[in-house]
């Protein structure tokens, strides 16, 4: 039902279920479902070119040659290769009317310009062709563990058909979702290949931004003493130097966050209407806004708890010890400053509460409690939370700044401190943002999302 | 399947679906799921009062009178909204025996006294009227970007009709959900309308108590000091007031949420059956706990980042260099206090293990989490793990207090410390609970709760 | 729909739906729900021993004989346990072709050997047996407060019967989930009386550990300082002690995570092929790898926030202060140290790096993440990104030691710290892994584990 618990759950009730189901071909995940439906209690018969030579499939199961195999079940699994349908079509008269359920996978994406569900179905036209299974691993079959994905995506144009095949799924304790016509197969077979598609190009992003601010830290932070005072400041690289990236570009990815959707605005008020596709590379952004967001996340995760360590390392603890002896030494306290106080609490005061909302957007892009919430919540939550956060952070960085913005002692051969840089993506986002909120432009951009057209004409799908 | 990767997913294969959709009205909504139609793969057609005027329709649907779009497929969907129901029932020859999909809302919670849907029925009692799509949005169709909630709830009374506009919202790449019969259609119009309706009274609760709490802090530490002393301590305001209202109102509402099972107890027990409905506020109060905990665990989280960066604030550590340099001064150092350490560390870790507790405690109540378990273990975490949390909270408010409870240094103006506020609703809650575990009283409960009456008598259901 | 909010969602309809259900037997469910039905719109009849005695039903329901209010239903909900089953039989003729609703729970999981609802439907041939509603508590019907788990299980052998039941669940504000057919039911009875199986090895094995590890420590920390010096150091037990184990018994059960697999591979070497059962230990071993996994997450959570608090505490503070007291006194201040500084800032940015992966790895094991993973991202986060984490950690506590292995002050009554005791584990699952990914046998692995064999032989489901 929910855990790894079930993973056996029919197998000592063997007996109880003669339904035959036949699978053709002996291969490994062949042999893995076999053995899986047998503990489930179904009878099992395999089909195979060779009926006498496959000795390793599991006891309890007959072997067949295809036809006879095929004579003892309406549902044939279809555990051969793409590349080896070819004899299929012979047995066109044995297998008519029956199920056929294509459990294939490919090497590559898109490796063949149709699916193999629908290459099968144009095989053979008088069976029923259901897509299933191709997302579950013979491993996991055959070690019990399902702990992955226990969801089995089914598609197929008849609908009985798809049925009995999710009704199979469900009896071996897997979750068939339907996924409608066998339109859906390529996707299907696309799926297990995959490897985190969406998060690959904020990944990208984020990656160069690290090494491109990192560079720029450690010439500010290490060449410069290095060159100037002889000083050797190496260590910042360990933990100071990380803590001044993790919180710069965690700042610039949640500013491009927004930006799309600025620049979407910017393109319908400016083509006067909504029915006209965005550049492809705005689209590519818009669609991995969740994901960059995430990633941004994980940066300012990693900011607070390497500023909150901050005063256990030794190289804080020193400096402030020395900061203390020399003042004794020297006779010279200083009084306490108000001012001070207020701008070292503010500055604080804002990371954290943007940290907190930062987190909030992060739990309510949880898939089950994103689907938990109805689209007004959702805009509500990702659109003016994630304002606020934006402006916090942004605001965060300003205070963090403070007098440095102006004092030329932290300007170093002319370049300003990383964080300056950090700034202007944000700025510039939040900027825009507030410009396009002036109610004569928010009226318009609203108009025009609602389906309003400068001028009327034909929307044309697909470009 | 999973993620915004599949929102165009059949877009090339526009030949391969010949159903034909019909759809009346070409506003924003019918234009976009026509858009959204044509790029599955399927044929649509538009009925239209004009059919001539209408240029703004997706190319490669055609434009209709509503009769002849009805004629031309067995599915309806009615993109126009209740108030232009009108002139339906005058097509009733034409759609009988069709299927109707209702897609409209409202702009009100609960504007009419029957459903849309439910009038639409009533209309035209020879279809099948179908509630679906509603809960998606416009934009969201068109731009593709459906990271919200892919979920389409859909009722109906007839079972076919259903499945098949299931089937249909399943090839858009969304997740049908069968909420049952017709009589659901009126919570799924209102469902898109709601703004997060269970947070709003524990958000009002929370505000109050930290404007009260503010305002008391306020007084005591800001007031009280420049009235006195005519010492200024605003900067207090940012961090450390802020510090302090989080804990106080975050172990208040934590009480809150035990308090209304103390109460659903007392009077179970005073009228000595269950079979009595609560008064109407307590029910209101007993729905929105798992909110209240929420929100309290959002001000115990801020309080933690508050004080774990506390060795960081300029402020803390001027105080600290500067009892150090007294010390050095007046050459009078303190002795290492083992009664000290433990206060200390005990209240530390205290506040530590019930955060850890807190956290569990949430995430246990998120939606994926909360529906893998069962009763029985649900029961065990939020009551045995909700109590131990709550018991660890208030000891660690009360060893924080330690001795200041007694030393009249502490009050001002005969006010004591925010804190010992705090502690008045979480011990009246535990002294409670303690009391209705006592085995007399809790055999009692357990009896009511399992159907026993003191006198037996005739349940009235609704009241 | 989604929250609370829908538990009276038709309340106010009840004339509406006229269809008739029939529960059998007076008890506290059956009350419990029959009320719901009625609030939901069905009609309720009762059937009962004495029609007569009955007057704590819900208004609106007429309470009958067995055979009376079976005729008036196709549908009959038995409310009985089933020792009291006997009497069925006798109505067989009334009950023939009707839908039997087994709602029954046991006190004890595998009470019988058989299921309840299995034994229903031997006793009555002639009926559809359904099972379900056995996980929905009648409190939270009654009461409306679903928060726990609006799931409700259902199986049986006839796909009709079972839809009009899974139409009642959702009628009700459920979510019925098809199970299967009715060899289900077992598991379906035993779920309700879970509480946390796959939980229970690893918090035993954690216990252990963490009494084990804290004995050690309070030998180590407590009484050698005690028995030697008697210096009274027992205020170390609040929190340095805690922190000590923590972070300990969290590296250990991270490593004891990755072992299994190790094991596992080893056993396949050995044995040259994939298809033999593992031992009963390892199987178990395996499956409770994620529930040990997130008890070391708990702990390593523990860890980092007791090492963030650190510099609030009294011990810290006193100690810092004296040894900068102490400094200043004799003058006698020490340079910094490049050397230091290196060592301090990695040990903590390692911890750091290992606490947010392990994070990470605690994220995608929530159910609804892990669900919108397929099979190769799933493997690749828990693999690759668990053996980083592990890495990460060891080497936190292997750079943490540094110095302190080979000076002999570390060591009392000759046993070494105990940080030294929790690397053992780790470093002898990483030595193996890293065996274990030498080209050559990696190689063997793969084909292995794609199902090749050193000798062919016939395999043996089930042992």
């Amino acid at each position: 039902m929910c855990d790894s618990s079930n993973c056996f759950p029919l197998q000592s009730m063997e007996t109880a279920k003669a339904e035959t189901l036949c699978i053709f071909g002996t291969g490994d995940f062949g042999r893995s479902l076999g053995l899986k439906l047998l503990q489930c209690g179904y009878s099992v018969v395999f089909g195979s070119r060779n009926p006498n030579s496959s000795n390793l499939l599991p006891k309890g199961a007959e072997t067949m040659s295809y036809a006879a195999a095929a004579r003892m079940s309406s549902i044939i699994i279809i555990g051969v290769h793409r590349e080896h349908y070819g004899f299929l079509p012979g047995l066109a008269e044995v297998l008519k009317g029956k199920t056929l359920v294509d459990v294939s996978n490919n090497l590559k994406i898109n490796q063949y310009p149709e699916s193999n569900a629908e290459y099968l179905a144009g095989l053979l036209p008088g069976c029923k062709v259901v897509k299933a299974f191709n997302t579950v691993s013979a491993w996991a079959l055959q070690s019990g563990t399902l702990d992955a994905s226990r969801q089995v995506f089914v598609c197929g144009d008849d609908a009985k058909a798809k049925e009995a095949v999710m009704d199979i799924a469900r009896s071996l304790g897997l979750m068939p979702l339907d996924q409608g016509s066998l339109l859906a197969a390529n996707e299907i077979e696309n799926y297990p290949l995959q490897l985190f598609p969406m998060w690959r190009l904020p990944c990208y992003i984020c990656a160069a931004f690290t090494v491109l601010i990192f560079l720029y830290c450690l010439v500010f932070e290490v060449f410069y003493p290095l060159t100037t005072t002889k000083e050797d400041t190496s260590y910042l690289i360990v933990m100071t130097i990380p803590n001044r990236v993790f919180p710069i570009v965690s700042l610039i990815l949640l500013a491009l966050v927004y930006l799309p959707g600025i620049i979407a605005a910017i393109i319908q008020l400016y083509r006067g209407t909504k029915y006209s596709r965005f550049p492809n590379w705005l689209d590519q952004w818009m669609l991995c806004r969740k994901q960059l967001g995430l990633v941004a996340l994980a940066y300012a995760f990693l900011h607070a708890i390497y500023t909150l360590i901050m005063s256990l390392r030794y190289y804080v603890r020193w400096w402030s010890n020395n900061y203390l002896i020399t003042q004794i030494k020297t006779n010279n306290t200083y009084p306490f400053s108000n001012y001070n106080a207020w701008l070292s609490d503010s500055y604080v005061a804002l990371g954290i509460l943007g940290f907190f909302f930062y987190v909030l957007l992060g739990i309510t892009s949880l898939p089950s409690v994103s689907n938990a919430v109805n689209w007004r919540e959702f805009r509500f939550v990702q659109s003016k939370l994630g304002y606020l956060t934006l402006v916090l952070c942004t605001a965060h960085t300003l205070v963090y700044g403070g007098d440095r913005f102006i004092y030329g002692a932290f300007y170093r051969w002319f370049l300003p401190p990383a964080f300056v840089l950090s700034l202007i993506i944000p700025c510039a986002v939040l900027v825009m943002k507030f410009i396009l909120i002036v109610p004569c432009l928010d009226q318009r951009i609203t108009r025009i999302r609602q389906g309003w057209e400068r001028k009327s004409r034909t929307v044309c799908p697909g470009h």
